[in-house]
């Protein structure tokens, strides 16, 4: 908060024990100064916009009736959590500015005693609150277990699985919905309706999905009014047996603007709190936004061209206008994963052109499918991975570096990693129109950069790599959007030994040119990969298998096998040596 | 069928043609002959029973009423399947037992156009089929599409995130559920009392699942009653939105110890068709017996510990009476493994003893759930994967060769291989016992050995390998249960090279022993790895990193990526090169 404006409560919040000495009259006060801390640092910071403000008096009736951390609030995806931070010790990276990076932007047992997961993927909450419910349980201790969980991961394959399997606890366990009509996008799939029919009914409509899943349901007409949602969560506190309370909340709630454009505020860049236009910008293309109009071009000329999200329809630069544009030939499935690789892996085999894109940190939550549903049946569907990449989202939960050894492992697979903005099309465009094999391109994200040349248009020769640069001694495999450092290492070791080494553009990840790596032995000694992922199960360790009888020596680089969280990247290439000069020098040396 | 019985009309069924033909009267007869075809064959090959013995009248009327393959019917699981396998010209795998063998046990488009799909993993018939129908509404075409699942099935994450999304077609799919109240062994999940209100009030219950994911919903009572099947499917062709038929069966009908003990009969070994006996057995110990019977005793002196199944109870020995001795101790969440495995790390997280088991195959359903739910969160709970072994299932939607690249790449897991019986209760006794990290044991598939030794009872100290046989020149790591191929190949190279190699057991998966093989170069030239798995991302590829820069030649053994289906064990391990001679002799040559 600005220095001259008056907090009353918010900074006389240490613990939870404080919410519940004040008033209903002081906790709408609280509620306000809260919103205003969160439109205030979010304006400056960027974060999750809409979930926090929607969840202002929830979060404070949730403390004000419950004992954290005796009781367990366990928040889904827990981008909504920043409330229940500021109430539990952590106000301060709240109200000021310094102190904003004290906190993640997710739940997280470091910080606090209050938080008892790292989350940030959805459709969780309920599984996992429900295994300390169990533990509560064989122990014979007591307390309340809260799951809270937002409409839009309800859709979520471990959700639903969670909500099925909740009643048969037998014991307390509280699951909060929280409905705010939305997901990050609008809200796709039946159960919709189904919630739309409660909110219509006050709750009482027959034909209820939380009962259909054997659980007691309460509905709370106002999960912004706090008095409302203090007296339903007092009526459930103890409760002997698994109940949801449906409680409807306004996503964006105090901030006209998120009120009314409730997808573009889900999340938000820094923006000025008067207009609400960002205030910084990015210039120059970008992977989604060229899909995007690559993919509408085709699907007017291909109506069997369609493109599938799960749930995230910008990180293809599906646009609401955008997706208007493509019509039935886009589908959202929801926060649906897994549905949506079976889905495309359907599409493709009955002769259509889907091509699902998502996160490299959402494919983790599809595998079973990549393997049996896909690859097994050998469906011609395309799969695009975006933020791949040590580049990507670098909080511990949203990491990219970990979808090589997930994918380019399964049998039959062919997974490609383009090293410029002309391969990536040349290769998309190839996987959607070929129908021999399941296909997903590793998006590169180091930029969109364009080398000029004329792509190849073919990539149906699997496993054919491409020499850049003929050279000797040394040769370079870089792979996908680690090409770039790969032209800079080759620079770096020409300049310290005198000796211009190969350079090669792998192109396929999940299988090996064996007869070009054979050749390489003729006049090389030394072969470097690099890959922007963990070495484990990569790409690198392939080659060192292949090279492992040769008297070739092999240097596989690439991130080491573990959790990052919120890293600088400069810091992280250089610990695990990905700069051209410590490449440079491990050739010196070796070579000596 | 035997050659003294009269077979009136199956013999004559080339195609769902020839089923048309039929009147209601002749249909009761094909049912019976269908039935008592399959009690005859798999009375003498095994194969799932009680299943198919439900589906005889559903399958004939889906024949009668729909044209395959111009409509579509994707079967979940499949193993259902073998009664659409009798009607689609594949009659003869059924009646001639020397043909037997010429049918998959699920369907497989390489055996007929009538199968769209090779499925063996539950809950995707729903999502696969969704595409189908979107492929079919992209080009124009039409027809309809028919989605078959059981209600076991229902519970999985896949499936209940397709049910969720059916609605949003908005153009011709029937889903048919396949009701017989019953998984693998009982139903878990709170959806299931909404089938059994579905049943006792006719489907007319206002609280529905199906219609609160948005569906229409039709009921009927009797799915083993072909008039009634034929008038219902009757009056859903050709509807012009998704379709919930909720039919009612009787899962082994016919055979009445099936009928009985549907658990028992839900897959069957070769019996006697009179007193239902098998006529094989095993004789000596499994994993599964002795662990159940570990794990109780266990429970008997800490209420904390805990096994957790996804509806497979008996991969780890729970028989119904051991579930009933465990009580409270043991959980059957229902096929729901993401649900089991973050349901497990929220146990854990509070301080109790969790221990999931399930299939290797199965352990692909819940990958974002390993590294999200259990790994990020350092949480101590025990997975136990069973049957990852060339030894294991061969079906090709049921191979456990692909979980060394699937678990061991994940950060902060450990992965632990024993070799031996005293070994595996060894480390999962640690497992349970230790609260520092995630552990998941590879089980042994090579049959339950006992090496009589006394085995550590403390792995806390990662990645330390264990030397079993001092040798020279050639070191051998030969993980978990290739060990005694290990064991037998270091006799095979000492008598073709005179020279006694070093065996080690390596443990642990998931790291490396840096001091123990940087110890090895001093006086070895060859190592060898040995793991039954993949190669592609497995632990020989982590070796062969290891030394890519020095002088150590590398020869890494295990099985190539790839989709086997129905293999011969033998003939894999020798293409595989997994004999000891084999590998002896590549020593010889390389060593020349």
């Amino acid at each position: 908060m600005g220095t001259g404006e008056i907090i009353m409560y918010l900074e006389k919040i240490s613990t939870p024990a404080d919410v519940k000495k004040l008033d209903t009259e002081q906790l709408v006060i609280l509620a306000e100064e809260m919103r205003a801390a969160l439109i205030q640092k979010l304006s400056k910071h960027g974060g999750h916009f809409g979930p926090n403000l929607g969840m202002v008096e929830a979060t404070i009736a949730l403390h004000y009736v419950f004992d954290s951390p005796k009781d367990k609030i366990v928040f889904d995806v827990s981008h909504q959590s920043y409330c229940h931070k500021m109430l539990t010790g952590r106000k301060d990276a709240f109200l000021h500015e310094e102190q904003y990076d004290d906190v993640s932007g997710y739940t997280n047992p470091a910080e606090s005693k209050h938080d008892f997961f790292n989350v940030g993927h959805t459709s969780t909450s309920v599984s996992l609150a429900s295994g300390l419910a169990k533990a509560r349980d064989l122990s014979g201790e007591s307390g309340n277990v809260i799951a809270v969980i937002g409409d839009g991961s309800l859709s979520g394959g471990e959700a639903l699985e969670g909500l099925d399997f909740a009643s048969e606890l037998k014991s307390n366990f509280i699951i909060i919905v929280n409905d705010n009509n939305m997901s990050i996008a609008e809200n796709h799939g039946g159960l919709y309706q189904n919630l739309k029919e409660l909110r219509e009914t006050n709750g009482t409509s027959p034909c209820n999905l939380f009962r259909a899943f054997g659980l007691d349901y309460r509905f709370v007409p106002d999960g912004n009014d706090i008095s409302a949602m203090i007296a339903a969560l007092q009526e459930v506190k103890d409760i002997d047996h698994p109940v949801v309370v449906h409680m409807v909340t306004q996503k964006g709630k105090g901030y006209a603007l998120a009120e009314q454009y409730k997808e573009n505020w889900h999340w938000c860049m820094p923006f000025d709190v008067e207009t609400g236009k960002p205030t910084v910008s990015f210039e120059g293309e970008d992977y989604g936004t060229l899909t995007a109009d690559f993919l509408l071009e085709k699907m007017k000329h291909d109506p069997k061209v369609v493109a599938v999200t799960a749930a995230v329809p910008t990180v293809m630069g599906f646009t609401e206008e955008k997706r208007k544009a493509a019509g039935k030939q886009f589908v959202d499935v929801g926060i649906a994963e897994e549905h949506a690789v079976a889905f495309s892996s359907g599409i493709a085999a009955a002769g259509s052109k889907p091509v699902f894109a998502t996160y490299s940190s959402f494919i983790q939550r599809t595998f079973d499918q990549l393997s049996q549903d896909l690859c097994i049946n050998k469906s011609p569907a395309t799969v695009l991975i975006y933020t791949a990449s040590v580049f990507g989202m670098s909080d511990i939960t949203h990491l990219g570096i970990y979808d090589i050894p997930l994918i380019s492992n399964i049998p039959d697979m062919v997974y490609l990693a383009p090293t410029c903005k002309e391969e990536y099309f040349a290769m998309l465009n190839w996987s959607i129109e070929q129908n021999q094999y399941p296909v997903a391109v590793r998006v590169p994200c180091n930029g969109v950069i364009s080398d000029g040349e004329q792509a190849e248009t073919d990539y149906s020769n699997l496993n054919k790599y491409q020499v850049k640069q003929q050279g000797s001694k040394t040769a370079i495999l870089a792979l996908g959007d680690f090409y770039q450092l790969g032209e800079e290492t080759a620079k770096s070791i020409a300049e310290k030994t005198g000796i211009a080494p190969t350079l090669v553009n792998p192109r396929y990840i999940t299988g090996l040119d064996e007869k070009l790596l054979t050749k390489l032995k003729e006049n090389h000694s030394i072969v470097i990969t690099l890959e922007d992922g963990i070495l484990d199960g990569g790409f690198g360790e392939k080659i060192a298998r292949f090279y492992g009888t040769s008297d070739v020596k092999v240097l596989n680089y690439g991130l080491k096998k573990e959790f990052l969280d919120r890293y600088n990247v400069e810091e992280v290439m250089y610990q695990n040596r990905l700069t051209p000069e410590q490449i440079a020098d491990d050739v010196l040396q070796l070579s000596e």
